[in-house]
């Protein structure tokens, strides 16, 4: 049943210190979830009207908490007229009974209630919230974002979406990782060049990071190990399904590896982590969803650029995997592997940033990699350049200048140990997971070429 | 010892899984908290030259690592040598036998060392990292941040940092919060007006988000209970110690209160959190700044505004208290209730935000609230407005127009419970508890009026 959520499914439930007060009294207002415990008892719950159902002989307000619905029965004339004249959505504290009913919600529903509404006639949205699909365009939900998203589909990817973010943290806390905030405001637009927004920073030029990259790095030379949860800025100039022009950037960072063999390791026990805490702290929303959590194999198969070249069918001088390229790859992982995910690694020199280190026995090719998940690049990642002297080579065949990297680059003549690290968009991991067409089904107000509100 | 970090203070420590190369073979990296269980051994250590001591019969190579200091002896001549040609902050990887020694850090030392740069020698720092505290001043420490953080008092304040946001989030989980993530673009400057930074986003004017407030709120209508840790930007003219143009905002907010007491139990309860996971996670961080966490009152002590002027010997018309009167306040709290903390309830409505909600009984007087830390405000909150009609009502009352707020206004038609929160600023958190002078002091990468790099 997509509209209640079981307790297990989510440990963590609100509402045991909010009391109530009714008629001059103080009743505890309990959850929806928690109401079977109350058999026979007085209580006060508290929500949102989610449906009426008005039948001839009995009608049924539906309340919706945080935790899912409780069945309210509506006998008494005067109550009945009541609710006739209470929109969905309106915002109602209801006092009764509690009573036994296999066929409710939970098994339980309450009776005899006397509804208080918590403010005026709520306007009804302009789209039903209590069908099992919303059936407005992405567009109107995008518009109407703060009541879409109190349709379950949309809520339950942003529960998804913070146990993810749950997981990915827990992992790298337990791994000795230090938590870090970076400037989202920088002086140049180094990292990419183009897609950048720009700003007026007191009288002067500045932009929106584009991600941490070089702050976490800098900060390796501090903790050894870091990683920052962010937004993180582009400027995006196409309309995609997959694009944002802010989105949640998972940046990890850390020292004393030998390659990017041990950044891919930490990748995958932190995925793994990520999708434990969202099949732990997510069943509901999953099941909503109709999602299965997919396994992290102990190691995820990785295959070389040239190689993945080859099994996608592509000419062995392309220089870049295309989308039906990593559609092919993430197919062969599959069925290969029975793996939902896939490494690719030595990527090209010429298609990575100026800071990712060569693989050393082919230096043409990198020893960055990217993971494709169900088909679909998620996280890219890889060993960067810790020496000094290989940061000012690495520009100069670039023919890049210093000096707009210069409090980056400078770092370096410091001491910086071999490092590496990866960055996960959250939105895309969370839409992929979801099977979301679109990423903007799984932000609660997204950001593109065309939409800056709500 | 301001220099040696306690296993049982940082429970999880890195290290476990870096396989380094040496010499073909492969060896597992140990960090210097793990050495005592060594001894007898041979082991690599890896870290920064922290320190030499070049003494006449035998010298000390003082390794740092992510946990801490081990004590490298080098007696064999060419070993020396090779050390001398190596400055402080040269990192490097050591193969050595793992010995006791009660006068050493950890009750350890490294000898028979044999010393592998993992880089070319480092150019030193412009001050020394070794001393106990950093001689450079602060706009020196800022320029070089990416050094002085390595220093162990710059490093804890950051530690603590992570460790509060930590506990926020621990807390917050427990009760059923759900996290969010808003935009940091926005279309109106609308919270406050002034101090926004405006960009050029697509060919449209934007700003950079002041405060999450309005999403959050919307969010309560979807979760109940949600918060945010994010960057919030304040085109703040002024060059002050306790102001900066990013910080991180710990962000709360949730439905069906009575009033702003029951968010301002939370947020004892949040305090108290943060501060217990401080305790926990960095016992060796607040020996290395010589802190101690405060208690956090079962019951946080709480004075009305009007009796919060009486106290701080302020005239009785004051709109609003100066910082002179929070330091009296905070003495108070002090010496009548033993407390660092007080609540200041029930400031008048003509100096909080429009969403303020008042107080039913004296609706001169807001359900706002600010806590002060040791006399300094360090939190604002209260119960908001959630009803539509009082949106309106109190725009018009301050001549504003529903336009710039319309997409936030408008979900109050929808149904919306009685709601408040509250926001902390955690580098003014952490500066209050660390008792650093400058708020500049406990952030990685400060952005203010003047600064923009590093």
């Amino acid at each position: 049943m997509w509209w209640h959520r079981e307790v297990p499914a989510r440990p963590h439930l609100p509402g045991d210190r909010v009391a109530i007060t009714q008629g001059g009294a103080e009743m505890q207002r309990i959850l929806s979830v928690r109401l079977s415990a109350h058999i026979g008892e007085q209580v006060v719950v508290a929500g949102w009207i989610h449906r009426r159902r008005l039948l001839k002989s009995v009608a049924f307000l539906i309340l919706r908490d945080a935790a899912g619905l409780t069945q309210v029965v509506v006998s008494e004339p005067a109550a009945r007229a009541q609710l006739e004249a209470l929109p969905e959505e309106t915002v109602v504290e209801v006092t009764g009974r509690v009573v036994g009913n296999p066929s409710a919600p939970a098994g339980v529903e309450v009776v005899d209630p006397v509804v208080r509404p918590l403010g005026a006639p709520a306007v009804p949205p302009p789209f039903d919230l209590y069908r099992p699909a919303l059936t407005a365009t992405l567009p109107t939900q995008l518009d109407h974002a703060s009541v879409a998203l109190r349709h379950p589909t949309r809520s339950a990817a942003l529960r998804i979406s913070a146990a993810a973010t749950a997981g990915f943290r827990s992992i790298l806390d337990g791994q000795g990782f230090v938590e870090v905030h970076t400037p989202k405001v920088v002086g140049s637009a180094t990292e990419s060049g183009a897609n950048v927004f720009a700003l007026d920073y007191f009288g002067r030029p500045a932009y929106l990071a584009q991600s941490p990259q070089f702050y976490k790095q800098l900060m390796v030379g501090v903790f050894e190990r870091v990683y920052e949860v962010g937004p993180v800025f582009r400027a995006e100039p196409h309309d995609t399904v997959r694009h944002l022009a802010q989105y949640t950037s998972l940046d990890v960072e850390f020292g004393f590896i030998r390659d990017h063999r041990d950044v891919m390791a930490a990748l995958r026990d932190v995925l793994a982590g990520m999708l434990a805490t969202v099949g732990e702290r997510c069943a509901a929303d999953l099941a909503t969803l109709d999602v299965t959590v997919p396994e992290v194999p102990a190691e995820i198969p990785a295959v070389h650029f040239t190689e993945a070249l080859r099994i996608a069918g592509a000419p062995a001088d392309e220089p870049d995997l295309a989308p039906a390229h990593e559609r092919a790859l993430g197919e062969w992982a599959r069925a290969e592997h029975g793996s939902d995910f896939v490494f690719v690694t030595g990527y090209p020199m010429a298609k990575r940033p100026f800071y990712t280190h060569p693989d050393p026995a082919r230096p043409a090719y990198s020893n960055g990699f990217d993971l494709l998940f169900r088909g679909l690049e998620l996280v890219t990642g890889g060993q960067r350049l810790h020496r000094h002297a290989d940061y000012l080579a690495a520009l100069a065949a670039r023919g890049e200048q210093i000096e707009p990297y210069a409090s980056y680059v400078d770092a370096f003549r410091h001491g910086m140990p071999p490092h590496g690290g990866f960055a996960i968009g959250l939105e895309r991991f969370v839409a992929r997971l979801t099977g979301a067409a679109n990423v903007r089904e799984v932000v609660a107000f997204p950001r593109d070429l065309h939409r800056l509100t709500p």
